[in-house]
């Protein structure tokens, strides 16, 4: 992935597919579509089950096609459309038509394993990408970044932390990178001890300071495990080997990611914590496009502040750094065995430390099995996946037993 | 100024003439070009009067031509230099065969008014330059920007503010900017009353928190003239509008230069306070070059500040920012009076205080007279800078009788 030098005007109105219209990073993509009068033209909208949802947000955008993944919720989609002359599509065949219509730029940010199939479909079609969804490249890095190679695909990264290192890099060689730092708030117990954390609930682990996400991933930012499967992330976008990759601790969320250089120059990118910053730069890029975003001032803010990451207390960003330095499967693996630790946890089913603990057991249970060779293909990585998770979902059987 | 995308390793070693060989920055660029093993070779260096730190800094870079400013220094130098077989000129006329030899960079680190003749000679010779002298943008921006332009010459900022920007700034199209800001320590005078900075010392506005500079410009560093004087290097360099430049006080010195986009994203560009950065980067840019300054490393900083400038107690910045505004000739009567009164302030002469109240009153003097036309070319903006120096010494002589 390399940046050009120049920032051309775009000459006509962008084609956009958005795999994930109805989350928060499609309402935010909707903001940012709406506030750039005329640059963005909407082809398609995809989501999950909310057809009334969906439906509101392919007239606000004025998309020529919606796709719902639940076939069930065909029959309300096309009631909430009816005579807007938007065409309707249901189940995973229409996630992946939504995916491969012809469009200058596809947004990837169905959450979850979900959004693998119709992404991969969008780069196979040889559409660019904006990707938010992590499991494209955390269950199956090697081979998505495979086949975008293969098919001259840019895969931008919408990833607040991966588009301010993109930003930083500018169209530099990432092969003179020195070290590459992805900041972390610390989540809500950056300053609990470790018997605190130990009997976190999954209320205090819901209770992020500077985002408002989806549970799964506001319990990972508690546990740093997000900021680990974002090393990853970060390995197979920027193409850099992984003992160049960190993570600092940064509470305030204003310095988002940062490059050095092996002339000892760093550079940073930087914005108030806002999903419509890295969106709208992936959108307009290489050009930019305006945002009502809330401008940095760094002097009212004061003072940005800085720490290492204590493994001590958050064991799971050590299993995934861990599974970073293995590569593999391993990744996949963690990744897979991650999301069913914390869905017990959100289930109360286990304590918040059980959930590094128990993926640090199934990624030792896989590589002993020798189970850990790269997948091949996404096809294998998702098999990966779907194993790892039943395997966690016994485990866990097991120990309620 | 854009920066190229690839960063291509060096085909042949790139051939330097460095103009300023024997200052700080001369010092600094010898330490680069000597880590950096075979990457440079040095056609010719130049310096001011002392030569024997001449003809020492040519034997260690290896340079076929020492070009000594002194006319009267010849001698010596040709002494210094007997048995080496380096060629040895004097005078200006040898200064302009050393900024006009082939090379691929001319670094221009003259320091002050000298350095402007040489280093156009260099631009108008078709060179490269790596600029480190302020004079040829703050006293002849306009024609210097200019004659670069026509020749199809790249000037590459060394300032560690300047450069810092350029990194920011990647390959983005400067017409994309939304602001840009330079970092200022704030000076040994920061946290000082009104009171304390106007009976300040000599020794006092010498003793500057993290850089080692020439006096001249540490004393414009604790009134806060060198950032004026920077911001307007930053409109020549960067093409940008002059409200869109500003300033953050940032006393570690980490943060250099700051970038904001349409987007609400901000780039910055850091390193510790070391000159070796921003040399090596010009040096091996659009590549990089290793360099032995010591790594960034924010955790143990732990903390970066940041506050607005004070205009009430460092007037100095106020009334450069006011002739940054009125464009014209006033940056060219800005500089050359401050100069002298610098000077004055060195000598005991004036206080610290009327440095800035006395520029101001020569700026407001000549924009009275209807003397604040932009210079058409170098040769009128020396013209203008001898008057206003002229003047600026008159004014002096007036106040001391």
């Amino acid at each position: 992935m390399t940046a050009s030098p120049a920032s051309v005007p775009l000459a006509r109105p962008r084609r956009l597919s958005i795999l994930g219209a109805t989350g928060s990073i499609g309402q935010s993509t909707e903001a940012v579509i709406l506030g750039a009068q005329g640059v963005f033209e909407t082809v398609a909208v995809a989501g999950g089950r909310d057809a009334a949802a969906l439906a509101r947000v392919a007239r606000s955008l004025g998309a020529k096609f919606a796709a719902i993944a639940e076939p069930s919720a065909y029959g309300a989609l096309k009631g909430e459309l009816a005579g807007t002359g938007i065409k309707v599509g249901a189940g995973p065949e229409a996630l992946k038509e939504a995916a491969c219509m012809e469009a200058d730029l596809v947004i990837g940010a169905i959450a979850g394993a979900a959004g693998v199939v119709p992404t991969y479909a969008a780069v196979e079609a040889g559409r660019d990408v904006a990707l938010a969804n992590k499991e494209c490249l955390v269950c199956a890095g090697e081979p998505f970044m495979r086949k975008a190679r293969e098919k001259g695909v840019r895969i931008l990264p919408m990833d607040s932390e991966h588009n301010a290192i993109f930003q930083a890099l500018g169209g530099e060689n990432p092969k003179r990178i020195e070290k590459m730092w992805l900041t972390a708030s610390g989540g809500p117990f950056r300053s609990w001890s470790a018997e605190r954390i130990a009997a976190a609930t999954p209320e205090q682990a819901l209770a992020h300071p500077n985002w408002a996400m989806g549970p799964k991933v506001t319990v990972d930012s508690a546990s740093l495990m997000n900021k680990g499967l974002e090393l990853i992330e970060a390995l197979h976008i920027f193409g850099v080997e992984a003992h160049k990759l960190d993570v600092l601790v940064h509470p305030q969320s204003i310095v988002h990611g940062l490059v050095s250089f092996a002339d000892g120059a760093v550079t940073a990118g930087m914005a108030v914590p806002d999903m419509k910053v890295p969106i709208a730069h992936c959108l307009g890029w290489p050009d930019r496009v305006p945002t009502a975003a809330r401008r940095l001032d760094l002097a009212e803010i004061g003072s940005l502040t800085f720490e290492k990451p204590d493994f001590e207390r958050f064991p799971a960003l050590r299993v995934a750094m861990d599974a970073l330095a293995a590569g593999g499967a391993m990744p996949t693996i963690l990744n897979a065995a991650n999301e069913v630790m914390v869905a017990a946890f959100l289930d109360r089913k286990i304590t918040f430390n059980d959930i590094a603990r128990n993926v640090e057991a199934v990624c030792e249970e896989f590589e002993k099995e020798g189970a850990a060779r790269t997948p091949p293909d996404v096809e294998s990585a998702l098999a990966v996946d779907h194993i790892v998770r039943e395997r966690s979902r016994a485990r866990l059987a097991g120990l309620g037993r």
